[in-house]
């Protein structure tokens, strides 16, 4: 049959007939549609990982935005390169050099359409069906969608309060190749990991690099957290510590600057940001030109920096007030690390809580988190959820605190589950 | 060997050896190249599809990104959902109507970065290895790449002063169906067609839908230049003509406010366009929520339809010259259609000339076009080049054609090539 008919009367095509096997089963991500699920409603949401619209610095970025179109319209409304405007790839570059990122002489930047992009741009340039990658176990749930799609087998490793226990990494590694598996790349969050906020101490990464080496691993250091460090605790980037070209870096304007401007950004060895520049022609020819321009003459004022600033004082203040809560309306039996910079806390509550199946309870509560199975390669985390407090006012993030805790509670009932 | 060295004493990875199979020989768009290779040289470009930068709305959009950042900035600044800001989706449904496109119940809008984004999404969305795609010939080089990316096989039919020989369409389908290829595709520039300026009239399209429903294919109708036709011819879009929501139409910002903002979409059947959300969250989640706000409130303002008015205006004028400067420059023997709108012109050279050749000794006597080859999908066009008119100021233009009949007339006797 080559149309059918959709109830209103016209005749149309059989769409599903249509689609690609590599889309025909994609799966949204959770945490997109609980933003869409929650749109309109007046849901408290900690699912998102949303900068507190509070630290935008809007009086600044107006300024900026008129001047840039006035005085440099020509260029800034223009077509650009896809590689990014040049000058401001060299403010990134002074700006990672300033935060203590090491740019090899044999390194480029390319600019991407926040750093989803590049993750995904990396994975398809370097993942081929049946190539294995290791990852924390939790890790970033849309690098997991985006490998999964190219066909990735993933190696979980498990964290602990110190994010990746590296002394297991060696002995996983060993495991899988006997098992015929063909790692090839390890993807790390090691700087106020997503989604717990632990941070890896320098002895971690120096091993984590060693065994990179020994079998030839590349690495992924997916850094957009960094800046917000909370507490008196000091990491070298992984990038900084690489003597072997091995480690690529990705970071992004998104937390320290505004998400709204779409720009992330991959540092790497120069031929492999050539390869990923030429799929980036292909997927969307540049990023934003005026969001470039912006983002430089922020960097260049300062105002860049200033964000920063604010936004770790305003989120230290909204983690204790995050740790507090939880200290005091979860039942007993949750756990969490303490986050010790970033935008999230990964709680794990009672066994045989399903978190995803409680969702629908907690938004009908008013309150939204994404359930902790996303952040797992292997389907674990059934029990655990994500919970970000960087978006929401202090009260607020209180009272959603207080709800989640609440909806467990109701959810635990219902079941006939015991806090232990 | 796990490392080798670099040459400048430091170890590195051997990159090459971690490419994936799909990208290790992805090879550069020309235009790009042609771009990298002319920065920050004095070449007048005749190469890209940039507008002219004097039909930019500066003062307008440094106005109206200002009054967005400061009043709207909450959510100017912040995340915003896949398929795009909901207010500018209704805009730009509201403003195709405006142009005569038919938007039905079931169709939908999804915002994409720039309309490379949609393009590449769609063949990622639909394209299997070894789906046969009907293309003009020739046709815009960069969906050609994609689609060649994704594994498409192609069908090209000849165009004339009319565009795509549509009288051709079926026999070339049967064909192809007969030496087991599967057609189920037209990709069309039906209107100001990239890269000759030809315009489809409507028997020809209608017929073209004819044999699309016959042989159930989609129609992509790519549309960034229908809003500058110079001359009197009426059309009425593909997607108007459809009643079995087979037309996917694409179109852009680019063109009539400013492709620094880097602004597409797609209009199409709901579900497809809900693959294609699924599909954009992994590539890059969503495209800048400032750029959407600042078109949303440049469509309502009237500034996009006093822009595309003053750029219908300057490039005709700019048409006419280029005309003009092709019938005095070009050496006996060359061909063109008169552009009957949009921005290019494609002109085919005597015999024997090679123009991916003698693009160097243009670039080298300060002018840039893109050789004609990159337009076909089976290498023809060899002796052919794209020449973009809406760029440069018309003096530049017309010195830019002068120095291309020069490069033209050296090139031949350097070879020996007579003029026909």
């Amino acid at each position: 049959m080559l149309v059918s008919n959709n109830g209103i009367g016209r005749a149309v095509v059989d769409i599903t007939g249509k689609l690609s096997r590599s889309t025909r089963n994609l799966k949204a991500s959770e945490v997109r549609e609980i933003l869409a699920l929650t749109e309109g409603k007046r849901v408290l949401s900690l699912a998102g990982g949303l900068p507190g619209p509070e630290v935008f610095p809007k009086d600044d970025l107006a300024r900026i935005a008129s001047r840039v179109i006035e005085e440099l319209g020509d260029s800034a409304l223009q077509y650009s390169p896809t590689l990014g405007v040049r000058p401001f790839r060299e403010a990134v570059m002074d700006f990672l050099r300033s935060k203590g990122v090491k740019v090899e002489s044999d390194d480029d930047v390319i600019v991407t359409t926040g750093s989803q992009e590049a993750i995904y741009l990396l994975a398809m340039t370097i993942i081929n069906p049946g190539d294995t990658i290791i990852v924390e176990s939790p890790t970033y749930l849309a690098a997991l969608n985006v490998f999964r799609y190219y066909g990735a087998d993933f190696v979980s490793v498990p964290i602990d309060e110190n994010g990746m226990r590296v002394e297991l990494l060696e002995q996983k590694i060993r495991e899988a190749i006997q098992k015929g598996l063909k790692p090839k790349l390890i993807y790390t969050v090691a700087t106020c990991h997503n989604p717990t906020g632990v941070i890896m101490p320098n002895e971690r990464r120096k091993e984590l690099l060693e065994v990179a080496s020994k079998y030839d691993l590349l690495v992924i250091e997916d850094d957009p957290y960094s800046f917000f460090v909370f507490d008196d605790i000091s990491f070298t980037h992984l990038k900084t510590l690489d003597s072997e070209g091995r480690v690529i870096y990705l970071s992004t304007f998104s937390k320290i600057l505004a998400p709204g401007l779409r720009l992330g950004y991959m540092l790497a060895n120069r031929q492999l940001v050539r390869t990923v520049e030429l799929a980036k022609q292909m997927v969307d020819l540049h990023s934003s030109t005026l969001s470039q321009y912006i983002a430089l003459y922020a960097i260049r004022e300062g105002v860049v920096d200033k964000t920063i600033q604010r936004a770790r004082e305003a989120y230290k203040v909204k983690r204790d007030v995050l740790v507090e809560s939880l200290k005091e309306y979860m039942p007993k039996g949750s756990q969490w690390y303490k986050p010790r910079g970033g935008l999230f806390s990964f709680v794990y509550l009672p066994n045989g809580i399903d978190t995803s199946e409680m969702l629908q309870m907690a938004i009908d509560k008013g309150v939204a988190y994404v359930p902790g199975k996303n952040f797992f390669s292997d389907g674990s985390g059934t029990n655990a959820m994500r919970i970000n407090f960087s978006y929401l006012p202090a009260d607020k993030l209180r009272l959603g605190i207080k709800l989640i805790a609440e909806t467990v509670m109701s959810y635990m009932k219902s079941k006939g589950i015991m806090a232990s």
